[in-house]
């Protein structure tokens, strides 16, 4: 790594980047289903040029704030994929003033809400539950459904989009086989409420997706929309449930050496949980919060001897747990690189990337 | 909570804030030692002058940059208690000309570092594992320390401060006589090395501290100086642990609601990963990520029934299982106030507080 690394820093491989891209973009269009890739995960104005270099017109985020930095910086049809909070109409005002903008809804409150305050037009999607027990209607709740749908056509300034589901139950799945068979599950799911209205409304849209099935599946029977996020990056965890291959993952931290512990064959790195974020793993039977990779000419391998990870993190410490090899190479000063449990949470804290060429990309911040 | 809360936002009762400050400045100054309490909880200048109202003077702080924000508000006397990243020589170097700085090393490569590129004097101590095993010189290796000693006088701008010790394994303690107990071997392991140098050196300090230990114990033998942090807001953890009662935590966070799940007795808030950290506790039985409060006419009164909790958090999501009441209780739209599991990482995170009257106050930030 080059001198210039002087705190923990972000790198970002684009060549994996616009590969992991690429090859999404491509996947998608052979199965006919239109792409609202989530940014949640790069946060960046200049990652999100990558995608519409590829083609991509429309995106999803996780929060308002996030809607508002990228119609900014150009995006003009985004989806919040997050129940809309009643609290920042002010912000909905002002984005569906300017874009084409898509809430989620799953309760009459915020339908009220938004009828009484909506100054533009919205488009609702109702969230449903795939099975992952976090936000949306149960699909069996077609009484419940049917009040919400009503409610929004009833009111001036909405339409009724669709359906929005999120399986991120596939996040438990541990190889290709399980996220297939929770996949399916899921949709199997969904799929007879979606039709169930679209008898009444034929042109509501499907909207569904996860990074695993994204990554592993070819089939979306009834989708018609997906929302995969974090295959931009992937990560460790991604590797782990078997959605990519560490080769894919485009992310690491670099992390300068301050410490070693011979009697622990432990590595101490600054580089803690400001940085990566407290996210863990089970991987290899330990739980881990990274692992170490070794820089290459044009990049990095992971070092997958399932003895060397991150054992430890603290507010500003790594531990790092090293093979006798490793230990014997690293020397105090070193920068040591290692892939993150979680590149959407890192990314979030880290607030902004350097490329293996030493450019700077900058990232949403709130200040 | 005001209408004004639109977003996650971390609320800071300065009451309490400045309670905890003087409680411990009290306490540390009838046991006639040294405060420097720790600054990496708060990072900010404007909490900062709360401290500096009660007496304090000195500070320590986790990384560099935190150090060179607090030299940037007045404060003359700092030590950065992490291991010397000697990829930041330059930053060493411009603070060593603005302030009284104080490393820690331990390593003589550092030191050598250190000797080529030092432009102002600084003073190190070393560090010694207390017990906690991430960071630190087993007391047992009399040898290599006398060596880093030797090296550190050897060294034109280096002067030998003394040893400094953290036994962070006390926030593995549950209850005060498990923290005194911890706390007990810890300064026993320690207090033969430090009085081995003492006789060559009869200057040098013993700084030492962490909130369980520093909250709950009046027996600090050996010990110069005390470094707690924390206690400045404490958190779940710390009430889980011991150190503090409920009523003590400082901050909470403010969260709009914007879901509802009956069958699941679930509320789904607007906080999640990104605000809270992903930072857990085993409390009650149950893995946690915080605790509900009722607001009250000036504060707020943490829910302990033992079945309401942070069970899950996602990027932005936080879901929490309710009592029956609560649940009743809650409506759409409302903002449910939630104390953290670890205070530290959710102020890193949200970068600033409004207090209890509306005040915004700024922390630091990279950007």
């Amino acid at each position: 790594m080059t001198p210039a690394i002087t705190v923990p820093t972000l790198i970002l491989d684009e060549h994996k980047v616009r590969r992991n891209i690429s090859r999404m973009v491509d996947k998608v269009k052979g199965l006919d289903i239109a792409f609202r890739p989530h940014f949640k995960t790069h946060q960046s104005a200049a990652v999100g040029e990558w995608f519409r270099e590829a083609g991509v017109e429309k995106i999803t985020v996780s929060s308002l704030r996030m809607a508002a930095y990228f119609a900014k910086a150009g995006w003009k049809d985004i989806t919040n994929a997050f129940p809309v909070n009643i609290r920042e109409m002010d912000l909905i005002n002002q984005l569906a003033g300017d874009i084409n903008l898509q809430l989620i809804v799953e309760n009459t409150e915020a339908i009220e809400a938004l009828r009484q305050q909506l100054q533009h037009p919205v488009h609702l999607f109702i969230k449903l539950n795939a099975g992952n027990n976090r936000t949306g209607l149960p699909p069996t709740n077609i009484d419940e459904i049917t009040t919400i749908v009503q409610r929004i056509e009833e009111a001036e300034k909405l339409s009724f989009a669709g359906f929005l589901g999120h399986a991120g139950q596939t996040y438990q799945a541990r190889g290709k086989e399980e996220i297939a068979r929770i996949h399916e599950a899921s949709l199997n799911s969904l799929n007879p409420v979606v039709d169930h209205f679209r008898a009444d409304y034929p042109d509501l849209l499907f909207s569904y997706g996860d990074t695993p099935s994204g990554s592993t599946s070819n089939a979306f029977p009834g989708v018609d929309e997906l929302r995969p996020g974090n295959f931009v990056f992937y990560d460790l965890t991604q590797a782990t449930i078997g959605s990519c291959t560490l080769e894919d993952i485009a992310v690491a931290m670099a992390c300068p050496v301050v410490s070693k512990h011979p009697e622990r064959r432990e590595i101490v790195v600054y580089g803690g949980g400001v940085h990566f974020s407290k996210d863990r793993l089970e991987r290899n039977g330990v739980t881990t919060f990274g692992q170490p990779v070794r820089w290459t000419a044009d990049g990095w391998e992971v070092i997958d001897d399932g003895i060397s990870y991150v054992r430890k993190l603290s507010q500003e410490h790594g531990v790092v747990g090293v093979s006798p090899a490793l230990f014997r190479e690293i020397t105090i000063g070193d920068v040591l690189g290692i892939v993150p449990v979680h590149s959407c949470m890192t990314a979030d804290l880290m607030k902004a990337y350097q490329t293996m060429e030493g450019t700077s990309i900058s990232m949403l911040t709130y200040m």
